[in-house]
């Protein structure tokens, strides 16, 4: 995605205002806030670290009473690690909004990302968010998604549009990397809205399908921050009438939620840390789908995998050890099938008698490919997004906070 | 372990001989044979790797007799991922050596290691076989620790002497890495010979302790390679009494053992690939044995911890981070404590009240440095011998094959 390509479908109800607050970074945007309308449902999910930031307790703690009405976000800090003088911090941030646009502090949702351990500079912060509250506009979303990110070299930012009986809805979402192979910097964020009328419960499930299928796909899972979180806003201003459970309606915005959401991890996974190469691993005939997900993340963690990939090394052998160190315990590799694109490289227990090294150069000097594994055991499958192990992943990391 | 420092106490009824037998390196010894006396017991562990090589498939049938009279291992080429053909080439290799030393070709034990998936030049061995026999010897141990090695930059021998009831015994090993993160690649291999007198039984648990403790606490575990092999073998020829479980003879005995296997897996995360930096990680209070692992392992495994070791960086936030990801259901974060080495970096959920970037500093610019990870919640402890995520790391791995 580049630079030019960041154009967006506005969502009648939800406005956004950034600007650069000085919180790590000079001469950029880095504090967000975005304004719901009084109408908006808002449903999201957060990591699982046990060592969760302050502002995602604290978010937990105000969506429980569904009024949400702002979103502050900021980038450079992740207020993680910080003790009870973090959640202080992320108090104090609500309350300088709830001040300044004469709401209830329960009705902001705070969301930081950056590094970790650092104190969150809230004076700062709170000086800013007046003037943000005076620039609120349905076209925020464009310089928003560039305030939010941190190591991301591109904003994330993707609109859809869909028509379900009569009505024109639109769902846009943003999004920031995301560490390569586990994205435990902190942090992961997505921000998805629509104008369609969606009622809480659904708005939740919803977007816990669409989760487990993209953001959740891409060697994320277990592997959260002390921050991610991925908040779904439903304002209703399209006018049409509420979604209901088990609808065909529901059905078909499920299905574009799923695209964007997807299409959103796609970005997330390309533009991963030094990533030269965007990688499927696709694992089928699995016995059930902890198995396939076992195998899928096995290969998509190992950094001999990884680096053989940055390398364009058609090294199937350790992509078979990985298979193999995967712990199924039925596992029969004399069924083991493993594809690179559509070049068969293992096959009876060993290497492909029709494999040849061109055969398997060719797929692996492309930047887009598939790793696929077929067990040979059962009906279920899975399939994870990630991506290869640079030179660039050291240095990245190793210089993150020089 | 510099080239200088390779004294070893030789082992009374063990020979070594070491050629170059052509199979990847050219003007290198890659092919040892190792000749056991009549009176020998042996004991081994392997990979638990599904796809585990042919001659690890071969050599515990092999041993199931307990009359093992040679090793026969190559460096070069796994023999791994190579189906039927690749089960064919080890029993060549175990016949040759049965031909040329007129013993049954099930007294041949077959270790591989090296590049995975290609075809073992069985005619080379075989070749280079007679040859070997004729040149069995003591003094053997020094290169052949240095003709096993692959991505080793030097070669891992370590012997003991230890008395027991008036009697001098010898215990000495070799050993070769181990890629860095988890060795998977292909391979670790340890070598390890007494001259005490030891049933096979005994033997047997005695080495299982040890390789819990030493081989199997270095990010290995359940991320062994295809050919991952410990053998111990015990000779009886220094004349003292058979060793009895649970005497406080085979007590002394396990504890030089387990000595002995934990310098030289020390040696391997020394020499790991790219390694700049050795770290061990500490987890103690924890609930229970598993809950200390999963948190050591954890840590141990992050690229992100990993990368901010080589850079010397005392980026505590994603140790903490890599803490609360470990899935420990009891955690409460509040009571963890984080140390590196001495300096206290994590207490009451945040960072030390008292901690300062320099006496982190101070510890990161070490070469040799703990990770502690106290976690308040019961007795159970574990120690994880692991090393940091360097540029070398990734220019290994993806030039392995070019």
């Amino acid at each position: 995605m580049s630079e030019q390509d960041l154009s967006f479908t506005p969502v009648s109800g939800i406005r956004l205002a950034s600007t650069g607050a000085g919180i790590k970074y000079a001469d950029r945007d880095d504090l967000v806030l975005v304004g719901l309308s009084d109408s908006t449902q808002t449903a999201a999910v957060f990591t699982r670290n046990a060592f969760c930031a302050a502002p995602v307790t604290l978010s937990k703690a105000h969506l429980t009473a569904n009024r949400a009405r702002f979103l502050l976000i900021n980038s450079g800090n992740a207020n993680a690690g910080t003790g009870k003088p973090g959640m202080q911090a992320a108090i104090d941030c609500c309350r300088a909004v709830a001040d300044a646009a004469q709401c209830a502090p329960e009705a902001v949702l705070p969301f930081s990302t950056g590094v970790i351990g650092e104190p969150l500079p809230v004076e700062r912060i709170a000086a800013a968010v007046p003037g943000l509250v005076g620039q609120l506009s349905e076209d925020g979303w464009s310089r928003a998604a560039r305030a939010i990110m941190t190591t991301d070299t591109v904003p994330k930012l993707i609109s859809r549009q869909i028509m379900i009986d009569g009505v024109e809805y639109a769902i846009t979402g943003m999004a920031k990397g995301a560490g390569m192979i586990k994205p435990d910097m902190a942090t992961m964020l997505a921000y998805i809205a629509t104008d369609a009328n969606v009622p809480v419960g659904l708005l939740q499930d919803m977007l816990q399908v669409a989760v487990a299928g993209s953001f959740n796909a891409i060697s994320v899972d277990g592997d959260t921050s002390t921050n991610d979180a991925c908040v779904l806003m439903a304002t209703g201003a399209a006018g049409g009438p509420e979604l209901l459970a088990g609808s065909e309606a529901a059905g078909q915005f499920q299905q574009v939620l799923d695209e964007l959401c997807l299409a959103l991890a796609t970005e997330l996974v390309r533009d991963a840390e030094g990533a030269t190469k965007l990688v499927s691993v696709e694992v089928s005939e699995a016995a059930d789908q902890a198995d396939a997900r076992q195998v899928a993340y096995t290969i998509a963690h190992s950094p001999l995998v990884k680096t053989a990939l940055f390398a364009s090394d058609p090294n199937w052998g350790r992509i078979l050890a990985a298979v193999g160190r995967a712990g199924l315990e039925r596992l029969d590799i004399d069924r083991v099938r493993i594809y690179l694109d559509d070049v068969c490289i293992v096959r009876d227990g060993g290497r492909a008698p029709d494999y040849t090294e061109a055969a398997g150069q060719a797929v692996m000097d492309k930047h887009e490919l598939t790793i696929r594994v077929v067990l040979g055991q059962g009906q279920a499958s899975a399939r994870v997004l990630t991506c290869d192990l640079s030179y660039d992943y050291v240095r990245i990391n190793a210089e993150y906070r020089t």
